[in-house]
């Protein structure tokens, strides 16, 4: 038998965590919980649906729960909770709140001797490592992080509540220029509009004034202001047909030197993604997370960890053996 | 005081080593050992030199011990040879001979209670994790590894044993259509012939039969046979002015998908090193395990390790608190 994963929630990340299992022949997926009428989800695989009250009563059948909220209002109560009674891992990416909620869900899981890993996906989670290896190697040097070209949901949604808009799709993308001068060891100070320009592609209502949407877009403070971003007005029809993806990725650049003062030399770390589904890509770091967090049980620990903390080896289905023959 | 660091060894490596250490501020370096005249040895930073064979009177003042002899010849015999006095790094890199390696080092650390980690550097090392996270993120998917452009030691050595040669460097550089139709998710199969080129610059002796030594690189087996080359014939003062530096990288690749069969979404991860100093870089590798190493052992950990089973937060020499805050 695997290793039996169950899913808290079935969005775009829990649906993708569903796939993502299918792919690991190690692990086999037990349960899925709703916070819905269980009999109105329709999932891929015949996973059998839970309301979410009946979670307790699988503890001695699931040995990682992959928690597939959002970050905003369900992790914050949900990993906590859940920790109570399974081993657990999120992708809570509120960037200020992490410290706070490690510490809440630290306490849970030795309560319980559980292993919690939070913050787990790309950016925070890969993005991360990437930055604690490069500052390790090469501490003398500049961390330059870039997104896109993707898809932020936050930006069109704030575009789809400007009066007159029916639907919306912002794109970030990083500016060539700027990957360049990174690229070619420049070590540039770039300013926020340097970095990145935005697209955005918008369905407006019957008979709207295009330049107010317009306007109000470009000069949304925090969003858009501090940018240089471009508008097209589409048809809801062409959004639909061209834009229906979530793709995202970026980069994260390490530039540095080493050796004596006077005679430096400089090196450039670049770790990039693309990829064709962010919250499918996602889920599949999570996935192999719960590898981790169930090897790590297994063991004896317990507590709240993150990506940095976990020895990369745990993440991978091969043993160390097999694992420092091929990949060393 | 800082993490007591020596040096085993004074090539490039322990050059590269005694500039790192002085980049971390929470590491001294105590000592140098050489197996030449101790007089005979000028370093960088005035740092004591002994004879190896005093190395075993170290054994109190000295946390980690950073081995920086060749993987044909040095590292089988030193890296046990030291661990039974020290916690070593060392960078071995004959792949097909890790797990053996890998075994006697383990073997005299658990012996003595000392941390081992092996076969740290960039190939194996940072390529030989990016190669854990890509398959371990990506189960469904392809690896590829680029080298270069920079220069193969042993490239250049086996050209300079060519009669009429008195001096050659070559460069690896991969192709670029190569790297075009990875980047593009094309997932090809790609031959040696395919992937990589190789450049040579060659200096001849007076009077030597130029078309005689081209003909002999090129058709040279294992090293130039299964390649491209191109061979520049070039001056000493040129070989010396144009091609002093020792620059290396290369790219890790993972391309695979996720999502269910018939609606799959690719992903591309890709990890690129560039590198003006092939041996410093990997020196600042080695610097930063020897972080690693020193925690483990005063955490109680003893035995053989390698890049893969290191929690990463173990390299940073913030606390694991401050990088959750800073770097998730």
């Amino acid at each position: 038998m695997g290793i039996r994963i169950g899913i808290a929630g079935y969005g775009n990340l829990g649906r993708g965590v569903e796939c993502a299992v299918q792919k690991n022949p190690d692990m086999e997926l037990v349960a899925l919980f709703t916070r819905r009428d269980p009999k109105s989800v329709y999932t891929k695989t015949n996973v059998p649906v839970y309301s979410v009250s009946q979670a307790p009563d699988f503890q001695n059948q699931i040995d990682v729960l992959i928690i597939c909220g959002g970050s905003a209002n369900d992790l914050p109560e949900q990993t906590p909770y859940f920790a109570q009674y399974f081993n657990v891992i999120d992708s809570f990416d509120t960037h200020a709140k992490i410290p706070e909620h490690f510490e809440r869900v630290d306490g849970v899981c030795k309560a319980n001797q559980h292993v919690g890993i939070i913050s787990v996906g790309w950016d925070p989670g890969l993005f991360s490592l990437n930055r604690m290896f490069g500052q390790a190697v090469l501490p003398e040097g500049k961390d330059y992080t870039f997104w896109g070209k993707g898809v932020s949901q936050g930006h069109s949604d704030a575009i789809r509540r400007i009066p007159g808009v029916l639907d919306a799709r912002q794109y970030t993308i990083p500016v060539e220029e700027a990957l360049s001068r990174v690229r070619a060891g420049e070590n540039p100070e770039l300013t926020t509009r340097q970095k990145h320009t935005r697209e955005c592609f918008v369905v407006a209502e019957a008979g709207a004034d295009l330049n107010t949407i317009e306007t109000a877009i470009k000069t949304m403070p925090n969003y858009f202001a501090d940018y240089d971003t471009t508008v097209h007005f589409i048809s809801q029809e062409e959004l639909d047909r061209d834009h229906k993806g979530i793709p995202h990725g970026g980069m994260v650049f390490r530039s540095g030197v080493t050796g004596m003062a006077g005679a430096e030399h400089r090196h450039i770390i670049e770790y990039r993604l693309q990829l064709d589904s962010n919250p499918e890509f996602t889920s599949s770091v999570l996935t192999c997370y719960a590898r981790a967090a169930y090897r790590l049980s297994k063991d004896g620990q317990c507590g709240c960890m993150t990506v940095l903390d976990i020895p990369p080896v745990l993440l991978h289905p091969e043993s160390p053996a097999e694992l420092r023959k091929k990949l060393l």
